[in-house]
C-alpha cells in the first residue's frame, strides 16, 4: 500500500516559513495572497496488504518520527 | 479562494531527505517502508473570487517562486 501523509503546523502556531513566502509573493506582485501555511508531504510505500495493519503502522510512524505532535498535526490516506 | 499546493521532486531525482527518513524508519523497526519521497505542501488564501484568474495566478506563483521546475513538479487544487 502507499501512504500519502500531510504534516502541517497546528492552527495558531506561528509559521515563519509561510510568512517568508507571503512576503516574497508580495514583492513579486502577488498582493492578494494571505495566510500562507507550509507543511510537509510524504509518500511512503508499505510492503503490507492488510489495510488495518498499514493504517496502524502509518499512525505509529507519524507519532514516532514524521510529525512533532506538540506543534504539528498529521493526516494520511492509504491507497 | 484557497489554493492547496503540492510541490514534489520529479521522478528519478534523488531524494536524500526521503532516504534519511527511510533509514530512520528502518532503525525504528519499520522494515517494510520503502520509496519515501518528501515534498512540500502549502496552503494560500487568495483574495480572488474568479476561479480562472485564481488558477492562472497560482500557476504563476508556482513557476516563479514556489517550485523549482528544473527538479520539482507541482500540482494544486482550488477550493
Amino acid at each position: 500500500m502507499k501512504a500519502k501523509i500531510h504534516v502541517t503546523l497546528k492552527q495558531g502556531i506561528l509559521d515563519p516559513q509561510g510568512k517568508a513566502i507571503e512576503h516574497a509573493l508580495d514583492s513579486l506582485g502577488f498582493n492578494n495572497a494571505a495566510n500562507v501555511r507550509v507543511g510537509k508531504y510524504m509518500e511512503v510505500d508499505l510492503n503490507e496488504t492488510d489495510r488495518a495493519k498499514a493504517d496502524a503502522q502509518v499512525k505509529r510512524m507519524c507519532e514516532q518520527l514524521l510529525a512533532n505532535t506538540v506543534v504539528e498535526e498529521y493526516r494520511y490516506e492509504l491507497t
